[in-house]
């Protein structure tokens, strides 16, 4: 209760919104885990009905009331009701331009074309999903023009992903990290080859599995308030507070199970850590999913690809697979691990040439929103650009530009927010590392509880209480800025003079 | 569409209904089967939420003027549309007389109770039981004031369970059962006693899970459409068509898992054969809790307590177990899974002896809701009861009077149905055997399919079509007698004459 009985009445109605959203959430990690196939079209009229009926009591007339007659103003900037009241409004604001029949047709437009992209990616065909991808486009035309004109088209399309964010500040920091980067990776493609073959062979799944677990427990995974499956696409969901849930994808003949397994539990620590008094609110959740990315960057790369992290458990995963690993030291497996090599496939890249996929994604979505790009076009230019990038062919679009599955899902300006991610973590980290000392210690001995736990008081805590850029400048003092990012990659990665 | 637009738009209405309903389901299932403990409170807000919104949709101003301009008598009596708008009517009609603020009350009060009964169980404490129990009436009191009066009060509670069945029917029934089964236990008792110590010792979890697969495999069950879980309480739902989900608990000391995933796969199999034509209508699900355990009492006792079920499956069992029950021969073992004895433990109990259990219920029952009986007298006239019926000793309220958690629940006029279930079981299993035969040769062949098609086109395609009466006369010709059923009992059960 908050002494104001129109903001309680908000919170109530928020609540019901918020319920009918873990709802869906439920039925989407069901649905991905554990519904038997049949269930499908049931599933697929549920989550529909679900939907719609939270958009609907979102927008109510009732809930836009009460936001006409509360102001932000009334609390001071930082205060839970303040935060409550503007973050609100600002969703609510959104939500109510768009009309629920183009809500509906993005909807079906999604799925048709997700149905279309598996079979169309099996077979390399990309004229299968043209008609799609020029579908989905025109339905994103329709989206933007609900909402007032901004400095760029493809600026509406980000802030669905990374709120109050421009094209302008992501290219700057873009243009940044291509300048630095491209070099690097090229110095290190001179310095000649890194040994990573005893990483691909056989790896009892089972045993993946038992390892991930080991380390996640030792992140902060606990029995009684997270759980951990199997999937084809690994993903972090959380259908209630006290209740994370991460899946993994444990493949045969690699250990990337691993590294997924790190990832999605710093999505996870990212929700757990929300501040309770947050719950049941739009507030609850992570901010945008260039930070949420930042922390599931942070467990898999800056902790699950550090010396310290292997100098703990590198012992354990040669007991693991010792036919596999005994003959590895750890220095060889550590180098592996961290190889930089350009590659075709965006989700195997290393951390260094990941940031090239995403650029070039990023730069064809804006050419693609501005119609500077038909999408029949869409094959030439990845493969040229594939070639300036990264300086490789690409034998087919299977491997090339039909590899992802975000632009069949309709998503245009999700990609930046993956790099903005990475750049954000290392920001992040710094200021971590000055409060707390020398980490690489502490994980040296498997502690990795002043880690969450300073990051939980920092960061996650927040929840969405203030914008991203915001948060970030609360928690490391600046804005974003690739600076840090590009010095770490050039520390760690970078070939050390002979 | 069926050609009439009011119609129509009641369907859509109703699905929606429906699609919270399925969402609701999916909710409990996970509670119960996936969720990690955390995730309780969270839980208990998103269900009260999607069920409080399941409710406020159905009695909404506009379904309700749509039933008023509808009329089931435009329409053939066995019609789609005649079944829907009467079924839908009459659930309308109870669902508008209960104000929400006592099914909250109801709600709440059940959730405490269900909480208190657990502690209370585990240390045999009546007392701290009883003050929810006598809310838990009292709520119930109120409950029945919101409908008009009936012949007893007790039908208004029943019709919940087991739709416009009467207090003095099931209590003509369930004379009758008892004038014919305290004999037969008595004969049965003074015949000699059966061994089944075998049947108690070192069962494998892993390997029971394993042969029950095998059973309802052979029944139907596919990968694609069901699933089969663990748990501590037995239980099927389908948070979906095409998606049936049956759950067990695998008791480490004996073999009573075999038998709860046959009961369960009953309740599954009668959701899973409701025709399509009735999905996401308020048609599309089994008839009356009665019915229902017609059906889980079918698969787990005429099918799987029968000769030629074990005929065929016990040597698979041996293999599995071949320390436990390679020196037991399969009438030995067969006369063991149908041991007669009176016993303290209802769900523990067997074919004939069970339905004493439920008789004591329900005379309780009556004389709670009619004020004959205090809460606080409850444990007396049980124990004096259970001596009666049984001749049996209650050493203690653990094992007694606090064994079930129907009351705790709030649950009145649920237990009946049960025996009513075992009573229709057998009225439709001799029709389908004048239908197709022999089935106990089927059975010795493993084949189940013949039982399964005849059940679903006679008796779950109907789905809520019908009223539990009308679909028990449609299927057997007859309305609900527990003649067949204590023939059955007499035939298999009797000691034989030297």
């Amino acid at each position: 209760m908050t002494g104001n009985p129109k903001l309680d009445r908000l919170k109530e109605l928020l609540a019901e919104v918020d319920d009918l959203r873990k709802a869906a959430t439920l039925l989407f990690w069901d649905q991905r885990v554990m519904m038997p196939a049949g269930g499908s079209e049931a599933r697929a009229d549920a989550s529909a009905t679900i939907g719609r009926l939270a958009h609907e009591k979102f927008v109510a007339k009732e809930l836009g009331a009460l936001l006409g007659d509360l102001s932000e103003d009334d609390y001071d900037y930082d205060s839970f009701e303040a935060s409550l009241i503007r973050v609100t409004r600002r969703d609510y604001d959104k939500a109510v331009r768009v009309p629920p029949e183009l809500t509906g047709e993005m909807r079906r437009a999604s799925a048709l074309a997700l149905s279309a992209w598996g079979p169309a990616k099996d077979r390399s065909d990309f004229a299968a999903l043209l008609p799609h991808l020029e579908r989905n486009l025109e339905l994103r035309h329709r989206y933007v023009d609900c909402f007032d004109p901004a400095d760029e088209t493809y600026d509406i399309l980000l802030d669905d992903y990374e709120p109050l964010m421009k094209t302008a500040e992501v290219r700057e920091i873009f243009d940044g990290l291509k300048r630095d980067l491209v070099p690097l990776i090229k110095e290190i493609g001179e310095a000649g080859d890194v040994d990573a073959a005893f990483l691909h062979g056989e790896f009892d799944p089972e045993a993946q599995r038992e390892f991930g677990y080991t380390v996640v427990r030792r992140f902060g995974f606990t029995d009684d308030e997270w759980r951990l499956d199997t999937t084809q696409h690994p993903f972090m969901c959380s259908p209630g507070e006290r209740d994370v849930r991460i899946t993994t994808n444990f493949r045969p003949h690699d250990l990337t199970s691993v590294f997924a397994s790190m990832h999605e539990f710093g999505h996870g620590v990212y929700e757990w850590g929300v501040d309770p008094s947050l719950h049941r609110t739009p507030l609850g959740s992570g901010v945008s999913l260039g930070v949420h990315e930042s922390q599931s960057r942070t467990w898999e790369n800056l902790i699950g690809r550090s010396r310290g992290f292997w100098r703990f458990f590198y012992p354990q995963l040669q007991d693991v697979f010792p036919e596999q690993l005994g003959p590895v030291d750890e220095e060889a497996f550590y180098r592996a691990v961290n190889k930089v090599h350009p590659s075709l496939i965006r989700i195997d890249a290393d951390e260094v040439t990941y940031n090239m996929h995403i650029i070039l994604r990023f730069e064809l979505e804006q050419e693609l929103i501005e119609s500077r790009l038909a999408p029949k076009d869409l094959p030439g230019v990845w493969n040229e650009r594939m070639d300036e990038y990264l300086g490789i062919g690409v034998p087919d679009d299977a491997r090339g530009v039909l590899q992802d599955m975000h632009w069949a899902g309709g998503s245009i300006g999700y990609f930046p927010t993956y790099s903005l991610g990475n750049v954000m973590s290392v920001q992040i980290w710094e200021r971590l590392k000055e409060d707390i000392g020398d980490v690489d210690e502490q994980m040296e001995h498997g502690e990795f509880g002043d880690i969450r736990e300073w990051l939980g008081s920092h960061l996650y805590v927040l929840g969405r209480k203030f914008t991203p850029q915001e948060t970030i400048e609360r928690v490391t003092g600046s804005r974003i800025d690739a600076g840090p990012y590009v010095r770490y990659l050039r520390e760690k990665l970078a070939p050390q003079p002979a």
